[in-house]
């Protein structure tokens, strides 16, 4: 079969063998997958993610040798081809499905799409695991329904947020991260959401998310609005005001971006008390200021990935229409294309997401 | 009157001028005194100290200029002497009384022991607010009560972890600080707790605070026993536990050493999905790798001193023998010790806590 084959840093579309569903495991025709700027970054250091990975967490990263091929390729609408060996079957053949990008085995789950055993969307076909199969629910379109993986990492920070309590939120970069979490924020009737991002593309795709303010950074600084949200940004102000009885809403901040700096800048900015939701993965080594948090009393919350309970949510957010995810695919292409749609994801001012169908 | 002035790094013991207890005010006579290590650091460092107060929190560190004399002590014991104009006179003049050391004025709180113009314990005689005086439950010794303070920034740490899930502790530093935060988790009935200090003196102090499980980190690391207290330190194991139907018990880790490096080295040794309650407090700049804690999705909390409740509860756990304060108390001084006891307090085999006595 066809495919994108990740290889000392280049992606070739050749031929590669056909795969057979073993038990427990499905067959499927790739429909649309979308491209990750994780796959972006994997492409030229899969060697440091996987060690990081087996750092943080031993065994999870499965048997991936960064140096053999890898097909990427972990948000993916498909269709089932054929059932593995004493298979349930409770999905026929010819069923739409979308699936966590994770296959079971006895040495635990391995990523779809970050395997060299299993191929990610970038494939005509990929195995699954039945059990974790979701239908598409009717007249969710293959696209729609490939972004059920990105917009599911939005609604696992915003399940770690305290939304709850009287607050106000900051997302910080609207990237396709950023965006899936106002879009999680808004699809749960959560007000009032401030959005920054320096590309006038993603703050007008930020507002048709639903962010109730956008801010260019390179004009003010986004805590400039924390007041017009109903926070008072220092301690003093805060403690004054619960002496005087007053309830105290608090900052909620998402961190989207994922650069060195980009910590200390918000522990810095942030109001006392601030929640800091750390979702921008950044790869490098940072510097903080340990006492600037102690005297805010800040707290950070780093979170991946999500759970299948948000996963099977973020799907239904999208079918019935809480969610609107067609704003943020700016281009699809075959599979002779992902070459190319890497290049142009670098350019945040004309793409956001791009999408691989391999049918093309 | 007699007061421990700090003055271009010396402690002087000299006469100072009396006090008048203004509106809202009430002169009292000072019984007794911890030494706290944030003195010790400011000692030295006061400017630092103020410079990043300010910058963390407008306002809040009031008009404190560090190249003027300041007279330490915020963890005190008192008696009421006199009152000051149209006070409420609810707690009459002999009473014994402890109080969070806070001046509240027009221009907002005002910390007694950092500011130049009220003396905190370190002197005969000290300013408080008549509003925030809790009267010393009958029988409580002028030192247990001054262990209010103290042992109330373990009973905020606490307050701010997650001990209402299934968990298990670890407190790494066995100081004052964490010394606190065992006392005040056993309070709570709390268990298993692991406690972790390289002095056998701390060791053997955590045991009688209470902490299950005292681990030497010069011969073994504490995280080695995060099985034994039933916590699966790999993300791998608990996904496995989870998907078996199995809860998760999550490590609640307390950094009470406050050191630089002490946060990437808990991040890397934490189990997945660990909440570290930061109190320890590091005044240097840090270095962090994020995607460690992004991987292994820890939560952080940065704290810092404590309520009024958290104040007063901790009055009462101590009143009413959940927390024995007294094993923490290895010496006291007259205010002319005072300076001697700023050098022993640098050794940790032979000190904790050290109060001061100015009736001595």
């Amino acid at each position: 079969m066809r495919a994108v084959v990740a290889r000392r840093g280049n992606l070739v579309c050749e031929e590669i063998p056909e795969l057979e569903p073993g038990p427990g495991q499905v067959l499927v025709k790739t429909l649309c997958c979308g491209i990750c700027g994780s796959d972006l970054h994997a492409l030229h250091h899969l060697d440091r993610m996987v060690d990081m990975g087996r750092r943080a967490n031993p065994g999870l990263s499965g048997g991936l040798d960064a140096a053999k091929d890898v097909v990427f390729g972990h948000e993916f609408s498909a269709e089932i081809l054929d059932h593995g060996p004493g298979s349930e079957k409770a999905l026929k053949a010819g069923t739409r499905v979308v699936s966590m990008p994770v296959m079971m085995s006895a040495a635990g789950p391995t990523t779809v799409g970050y395997s060299n055993e299993f191929p990610g969307g970038y494939a005509e076909r990929m195995l699954l695991t039945e059990a974790m199969l979701l239908p598409v629910p009717n007249g969710l379109s293959d696209r729609q329904a490939a972004m059920t993986e990105p917009f599911a990492v939005g609604a696992h920070a915003v399940a770690k947020a305290a939304i709850d309590e009287p607050s106000a939120a900051l997302v910080v970069g609207c990237g396709p991260v950023g965006l899936a979490v106002i879009a999680s924020l808004k699809a749960r009737g959560y007000g009032p959401v401030i959005a920054a991002d320096f590309s006038p593309a993603r703050r007008r795709m930020a507002e048709k998310m639903g962010a109730d303010v956008i801010v260019d950074p390179s004009k003010e600084s986004p805590h400039d609005k924390w007041r017009d949200v109903g926070v008072l940004p220092t301690g003093l102000e805060q403690t004054m005001a619960r002496m005087g009885g007053q309830a105290v809403k608090r900052a909620i901040i998402f961190e989207c971006v994922g650069v060195p700096g980009m910590l200390q800048k918000l522990i810095d900015a942030a109001p006392t008390g601030s929640q800091i939701i750390v979702a921008g993965v950044c790869m490098e080594t940072d510097q903080v200021e340990p006492f600037m948090a102690i005297a805010k009393q800040i707290d950070f919350r780093f979170v991946l990935g999500y759970t299948p309970e948000e996963f099977a949510a973020t799907l239904s957010d999208i079918a019935e229409g809480r969610i609107d995810v067609a704003p943020v695919i700016t281009d699809a292409v075959g599979l002779e294309g992902v070459a190319g749609a890497f290049k142009a994801l670098g350019d945040p001012e004309t793409q956001v997401k791009i999408v691989v169908e391999p049918g093309r």
